[in-house]
């Protein structure tokens, strides 16, 4: 296995015609070899044309070469074996143990698709037999299942280069629902993206898939992109990045005459609630972990903790204490990219001026494109009246805010905006407190935790990963765990099909051995 | 019980100040009393603040007190009596027969949904408990239920006065999932709206509800409507009617600062294909049901047969000569209003006028707002090149299109746009061909039907009444059925939470006996 800059169309490699791109050396600054042609129009028309024609077969296949397919993705990944540990490194400045963590989870993600398809419990189907004899009217024999909603794009993030990119949660969820997916590879990992391409592509052609069922394109500008959101055979889009990146994508899809599904997963600031018996009990033991958790990574998760809010007393003032030391100790680290170093600076910087900001805690210095960790302070009525401090630094750096009691708390928190993650750190004399918020809190994010960090994102049944805008444009889904998939379904009703025509999965007998529910759950 | 001509805001009559609207009598055109006032503005803003405000202790209440609600709605509805037929007879020109049936569906739906939600079902229940000794990390404790999006607004059918308007389908879909609603009365049955309206706060008021659960709002332009769309305390819209009115809201709900589901039911002609054998064996019957449907309630259903596809042939024209016999004899029928029949006769004369479209037959001729019946054909060449040909004539007319052979018939299948239902009559013969085409015809609708035709859309569990664009702008949803409710939903997720603070639902021996899935489906 090789880079050689190529785009995967069709299942082969095309060295694309409009202009190049390299990857970067996240520490070094310095230009990766090989260059990476970026796709033409026509090359988008192409992957286009292909996933449309891949769909229909590729969604007709039994759900178990589905999921072969998806095994023996997971399979060829672990395959690349360093290289692409290596190259990863490379283009994200991202240590081996946390890549090689990454790519644990990558596969695994793979195989737990792969189980749930077998399982058949996606398909959501329903039966409601005939009622011949109803009166005043029979009733006809319906059957429910869900099918996918066809070709889908997929924007995977800077942070995630394995879980969340190429083969990652939005690419191994659509391709388990049956559609087709093309990828827009993220400039700041192409190589990275190139390996675990062909690793798909080798798959795909080992399990006799169809040769659109997947494609890479590289983009040189933006077009490319913006192409792929806009055209008619794209059904549904999944991003992961930016505010303005998903927002851009959100007016190309409310341009297109056929509205398309377009899950953007784009900021949050996470806000943890520090409840006066947890900060009187144990003030210190939660600033060491929230210090653990705001520098992992360089703090460039979406699910960082960036804001601290909390009734402002001697107890508060233990926990800064702590935090500032601890972080006063975090090392520095290389950021994604330069670019995303050169926007933490910035954003660190305007706290730092910031009048009503008091700078708590800077981290060890760091050289080139590494990046200091920051603690900031300031009070209930600063942080409502400016807007700014709302916003997301994405790295490591979290802001304090002093609430002069729990009405202000309060008021604050109904001012937040729709987040990942909110958690709650209590002791048991907050639990009346902790009850009372609760309601608020739900409706500000997809995911409410106690006593821990939002960091650390499970694949599970019962994960959301999602929320209220702006966390995401669209809160009735999650990117992560089982519940993912159903992003790209839609249902499909079956009235009075004769046996030789039903799909399998809906036939009475279950031959399937699938979930089907019958008639409903209560009585009818 | 009477008509005050107010509308029902916070629980309360009041007339509005902006502009009047009038019932009109749909035979005679005569205007009905009394004036109903339009809302101003500030109404508006009313109306929003109190749906905002009841959110949160309307969406937690106990769901058996949610339940009491929606049956203390429909027995309302029912103790309206003959007021309400008479009324809404006057505004639509519906015979008692249909309205006695409707109001039946209509109370039915929100009995359906009181039961779905004291099952409990719908919340999604989904635990992954804690595993503390899993190597490398420690399993959290992950749980997840569905919460209500929000207010929801509603914009009522004209041809479902009572099953898709004020109380209808989407009504109780929303109030089920805990969302308040505020209905834009449909201006063709203001009357009807208000007596509906009156029953819906009379249970609010005897169940203890909060004052902005619910809210009706008379526009006497479209300015109404669109601000409602338009503001940022509404979380979710509910559509029916026309393409053009569905478009409109989905342009106002894109430029929303925040994005927001918007479920627009908009048009379909509900394709039906006779398969060869069928046709051999029964044209002749499959023509009589055929007819029955297309006139039935004047062709003013959403899931009316407006387009016939065939293979030419002698089969065929047996079907023709059956279908314009029986078509001859349909009588007139009154149309919902003089502005629908005054559209229905444009398509028609189009249609009649189109060059190359021969009139099979018309209906009976009627008097004042009564339409006739109309049947067309053309051929298969035409149909492609015509794209005014696919479009939704909203009445009891039809198109056949005879095609030369199969190939043809697949490829006009091909280029159909997405529908609501998609009928296909077969005989034995048929199924190779029929088994062949099923792939295609599920991404062309939300239900296949087999020997039937789509008029006559059960509430039931299976049911999907939606499909692709434009039939609806989204087509991961039903708009009639117990899975309707999710439209109004997302998940949450609660990490770690201690007994003592999970909601009910979520709880470790599952205090109120709701499904609940733990660990998944399948081996995990």
């Amino acid at each position: 296995m090789s880079l050689s800059g190529r785009m995967l169309i069709g299942g082969r490699g095309l060295f694309g015609s409009q202009g190049r791109l390299y990857g970067i050396d996240a520490a070094s600054g310095e230009v990766l070899q090989p260059a990476f042609g970026g796709a033409s129009s026509a090359d988008l028309q192409r992957a286009c044309a292909l996933a449309q024609a891949a769909f229909e077969p590729y969604r007709q296949l039994p759900l178990a070469q589905r999921a072969a397919f998806l095994l023996n993705i997971a399979d060829n990944i672990l395959q690349l074996g360093d290289e692409l540990i290596e190259r990863c490194q490379l283009e994200t400045g991202l240590p081996r143990g946390r890549l090689e963590n990454e790519r644990g989870r990558t596969v695994g993600q793979l195989r737990r698709f792969a189980e749930l398809i077998s399982e058949g419990g996606f398909l959501g189907v329903r039966i409601d037999p005939a009622q011949p004899a109803r009166q005043p009217l029979p009733r006809a024999d319906l059957r429910l299942r869900h099918i996918g909603l066809g070709p889908v794009a997929v924007f995977g993030a800077s942070n995630f280069p394995l879980a969340f990119s190429v083969a990652g949660g939005d690419t191994a969820s659509a391709l388990a629902a049956g559609c087709p997916v093309i990828v827009k590879a993220h400039p700041a990992h192409p190589g990275t993206s190139e390996l675990v391409a062909q690793a798909i592509v080798r798959a795909a052609h080992s399990q006799g898939m169809p040769e659109g069922v997947f494609a890479l394109l590289f983009d040189s500008g933006h077009a490319i992109g913006q192409g792929l959101v806009a055209d008619p055979r794209i059904k549904a889009v999944g991003f992961t990045g930016s505010r303005s990146g998903g927002l851009a994508l959100l007016r190309i899809a409310a341009a297109r005459a056929e509205p398309i599904p377009v899950y953007a997963e784009m900021s949050a600031i996470n806000p943890v609630l520090l409840l006066p018996g947890a900060l009187e009990e144990r003030a210190e033991a939660i600033a060491q972990a929230f210090i653990a958790s705001l520098t992992l990574g360089a703090g460039q998760f979406c699910t960082n903790p960036g804001l601290i809010l909390a009734v402002d007393g001697a107890a508060l003032q233990r926990f800064e204490r702590a935090a500032a030391t601890a972080l006063g100790q975090a090392a520095a680290q290389t950021m994604l990219t330069p670019e995303i170093g050169r926007r933490y600076g910035q954003g660190v910087a305007a706290l730092a001026a910031h009048p009503r900001v008091e700078t708590l805690a800077r981290g060890r210095p760091g050289a080139g494109n590494q990046a200091q960790s920051a603690l900031f302070a300031t009070s209930a009525a600063a942080f409502m009246q400016a807007p700014d401090l709302h916003e997301e630094v994405f790295g490591a750096a979290a802001l304090i805010v002093r609430c002069p009691d729990r009405e202000i708390l309060e008021l604050l928190l109904r001012g937040l905006d729709g987040q990942l993650t909110l958690a709650l750190h209590l002791g048991d004399a907050d639990l009346p407190l902790a009850r009372q918020l609760l309601p608020l809190l739900e409706r500000k994010a997809g995911r409410l935790l106690v006593n821990g960090f939002g960091t650390g994102v499970e694949v599970a049944h019962a994960m959301v990963h999602g929320g209220p805008f702006p966390a995401t444009c669209d809160s009735r889904s999650t990117s992560v765990g089982s519940l993912a998939i159903q992003r790209f379904l839609r249902p499909v009703c079956y009235q009075d099909l004769p046996e030789a025509l039903l799909p399998e999965e809906l036939r009475d007998g279950n031959p399937l051995h699938i979930p089907q529910t019958i008639d409903g759950w209560g009585p009818s």
